[in-house]
């Protein structure tokens, strides 16, 4: 039962019962209050007659009772489907059929969603109200449901029983359902602990959408210390900045494009954040000129991340010290901001050619994983699980990357967003990396359009910073300083923003996709 | 395979193939060099004809080479079996004959033990010496045979697989065979390096001796880290303190026996011991007044372990901030100098009265452990391991303890030293803390002798420090403002030394014996 994700709340509720757990807006919990509210609503749930192996989907802003969910629903063997709340409600409706969910929690925000869905989705057979309001008819309320005071007992869980079904981004192709395990999540909050030295003295912000794993990554580790959440709603720079202040937060997880806004949020020079021990960026490559100016303004140790759904998350670390080591330095040792450090203890790492054999030092390939991490595999759909999980456990990310002689990942793109120029390999990030450092640019994405000749051609979607402007042919002959000829942006189109997933990725997709429209692209 | 040992030096060799692994006087390898050995040494039994499962034995002084064998042994499946040197040779014959080994290492000083029982024990194939002088007939080289720069590609292995068998003290009755898995220690290392927060800069002295969990303990979390092994041959405070300096060593672990030697070592105010970041100590208590003395003069995070070889050892830890709170501060948080900290993260403990139900808080009861380092049992001992695995895998530690309301664990005794006098249960352990206190005290056991009336009595055995002294009646007499009248010692014997196991646990079986000659003692 070490192995279950009950366990970690127990040590907590027992070690640290009178210490904060967590903070939301004027809620503040103790652990053995949290405890109490964990177990009320895990035994309510067995009142509805759900059975362990049962799907419960949640579609909520980050909130005290979000918390609560994730550590509730999987206690007893129940199986936690924590939705994407920015998706369109035909998505949703795909994943809740996929995912087979009996119940699902809703705030007041997804409150009329949640109705729509409950009707039109066959199998949900009760909507539970997480809100300040009245419960509506037909809702149970969870307020209700988590304080009834009943306690329930741990029960012995087998450590390879699934505990959460993660939809993935999808950047391709229908969402597919990560199969994650109790041993899978546990695994990780391991990990996250040897990697950042969570203790019971921090209190952690969450910032990014707790659905997303690359926040849920921290959720267990921090109970398990007895460590406190804060919980933040709705992400504002400035909200983020005061809360900091206000609770004076020890730890931090941001996607870059949170970074940036935090920059540019006049009220950073104003706000005490002395607090911050460390602020984990991930879920996209940050660029170097981004990085040395947070690390400048918001002063900490700063890791970077690089995981996947798949992994539970964590599979590299760029550490604090390497971060430290990079921008005081130059060489190798500066180039190794733009790696995404190298594989944490508890996960293997290997680069593979299109064979399948190891790719010697410096030469691409694609990211294979294996670890006690690595899920399950995908809920309901053998065929992409046997293509994704080979070997004896090895999983296949469809990441492009190299290692250098020190075991440094150096992430080159997704396999599925390589461009073939010519017969050339452009890998997007690289030429990215030349846009980002021109000033006047926020955000861009690089990827292949048709082209008659050469196949695909690289283009840019550029961003560029409020008041700064650049055009077309500087910001190619800003590049053609950085980078080979052969992977020049040959088309560049300026947006007024870029399209990104609920994680804060960007949506290349979404981008590529008007380019070709009756056009037929080979992927791999 | 990321639960399997091989992965561990795999990603130390990948990330750190430059840093120096291993200083043993004048051998120093890099990584890149120990794993060459490594793969040689676990090709090189290939070669023998060891196969997945066979046990292989090692009977040597902490060294390189034995470090090696830690590594190479169950690397490819096969199963490491490192044997307590300080045992007689007919205990280490019954050990090699229990486990079945088919090959044994030894160095040279233990060269001729190895040779006589290669010759009576059945089952040993391979007599394998480990020395810096000329191979003996019958014997390989086993410098020959790591450094064939064989190379041995990791194969798949199950996690359950067994890695090693490690015979416990056994302060009781015949050694057994405690069967540790991959995963065992595996998570264990995982625990280590989050309780402890080694990193490629730590440097860490093998003083204790390896055969022993407490040590060994470190040996896979350090490795997977890339941190630097140091192996002292035979500990002596003076060497110790001389190493600690030359190799600006960052980590330790002394047994609290190791511990009073070094306070007590005339050159302790010379050495440069600065770069010491942290000591732990474990595998007994140790006195209060002791502890204190120590963090003065080795200043450094000072840790507590407790823990045991079934459970791979670590179950809990009293931290370095616990510790300097307890020393400057008063009431419960300097009461917590004498319990074992709390249960660490990954393990769980409960405290469970006879009838196998929890403990209220403060109520002593015996110590059960469940988690992913708790071993499969014991090796051909069906009947041990069903008393010792009880209710879906918790281990019954055979330690009585209570807990307080915040998760320490106060260790009151071994539930089998518990001294029953007059209907009154006395744990010994408090006693010995109360004689402790006095200062001409070295060191003491306590523990039950035959008494017609009480059924046992109260017996003391006491060291007194050089040039100290002092008489039965004043220690009483000194104790009785510490503990109650029905706990004070009713006869003391003064010995120049106690009798002491290989990990340096004060052997009270053999104290005790000579008492019980011709009496029945009844223990549960």
């Amino acid at each position: 039962m070490s192995e279950t994700l009950g366990s970690v709340l127990a040590r907590a509720a027992r070690q640290h019962a009178r210490a904060e757990a967590v903070v939301d807006g004027e809620t503040r919990w103790s652990y053995a209050e949290l405890d109490a509210r964990v177990q009320a609503f895990d035994a309510a749930l067995d009142e509805l007659g759900l059975e362990q192996g049962d799907v419960v989907a949640v579609l909520a802003q980050n909130s005290a009772e979000h918390l609560v969910t994730w550590l509730a629903i999987p206690r007893s063997g129940r199986v936690l489907n924590d939705l994407n709340y920015r998706l369109a409600p035909a998505e949703l409706e795909f994943i809740l059929g996929d995912s087979g969910a009996k119940a699902l929690v809703v705030d007041d925000g997804f409150l009329e969603v949640g109705q729509r869905l409950a009707s039109t989705v066959d199998g949900i057979e009760h909507l539970i109200h997480a809100g300040a309001g009245p419960t509506p008819d037909g809702c149970s309320s969870f307020e209700a449901l988590s304080t009834s005071g009943a306690a329930r007992a741990l029960e012995s869980l087998d450590p390879d029983a699934l505990a959460g079904i993660f939809y993935t981004g999808g950047t391709t192709g229908l969402p597919k359902g990560a199969m994650l395990s109790h041993r899978n999540l546990i695994q990780n909050a391991k990990h996250m602990l040897i990697a950042l030295g969570y203790d019971e003295s921090d209190t952690y912000i969450h910032a990014a959408p707790m659905f997303h794993l690359a926040d849920g990554a921290s959720l267990f580790g921090i109970t398990w210390v007895g460590g406190k959440h804060v919980t933040q709603r709705a992400f504002t720079p400035a909200s983020w900045l005061a809360l900091v202040e206000s609770e004076r937060a020890t730890r931090g997880m941001l996607v870059p494009t949170m970074v940036a806004m935090v920059l540019e949020e006049p009220s950073l020079a104003e706000r005490d954040i002395s607090s911050l021990r460390s602020v984990m960026y991930g879920a996209s490559p940050m660029p170097t000129a981004l990085l040395a100016r947070a690390m400048q303004s918001i002063p900490c140790d700063w890791y970077q991340g690089y995981g996947m759904t798949e992994a539970a998350p964590l599979v590299s670390m760029l550490t604090a010290r390497e971060h430290r080591a990079g921008i005081a330095g130059a060489g190798q040792v500066a180039d190794r901001l733009r790696s995404s450090g190298r594989p944490i203890v508890g996960v293997e790492v290997e680069v593979r050619g299109p064979d399948g054999a190891p790719c010697a030092e410096g030469e691409p390939g694609e990211i294979y994983v294996r670890g006690a991490n690595v899920m399950r595999g995908y809920w309901n759909r053998p065929a992409e699980t046997a293509q994704a999980l080979v070997d004896d456990g090895w999983y296949r990310t469809g990441d492009a990357a190299w290692m250098d002689a020190d075991g440094y990942l150096y992430i080159v793109d997704r396999i599925k967003d390589m461009i073939i120029s010519g017969g050339e390999n452009v890998y997007s990030t690289e030429v990215e990396n030349a846009i980002y450092r021109h000033e006047a640019v926020l955000e861009c994405a690089v990827f292949g359009i048709p082209h008659p000749r050469l196949g695909e051609q690289v283009h840019a979607a550029v961003v560029t910073r409020a008041g700064a402007a650049v055009d077309a042919d500087d910001l190619v002959e800003h590049c053609r300083g950085l980078i080979a000829g052969y992977k020049l942006p040959r088309s560049i189109e300026f947006l007024d923003a870029l399209p990104k997933s609920g994680a804060g990725k960007i949506l290349k997709r979404d981008l590529r996709a008007p380019f070709w429209q009756g056009h037929e692209r080979q992927v791999s």
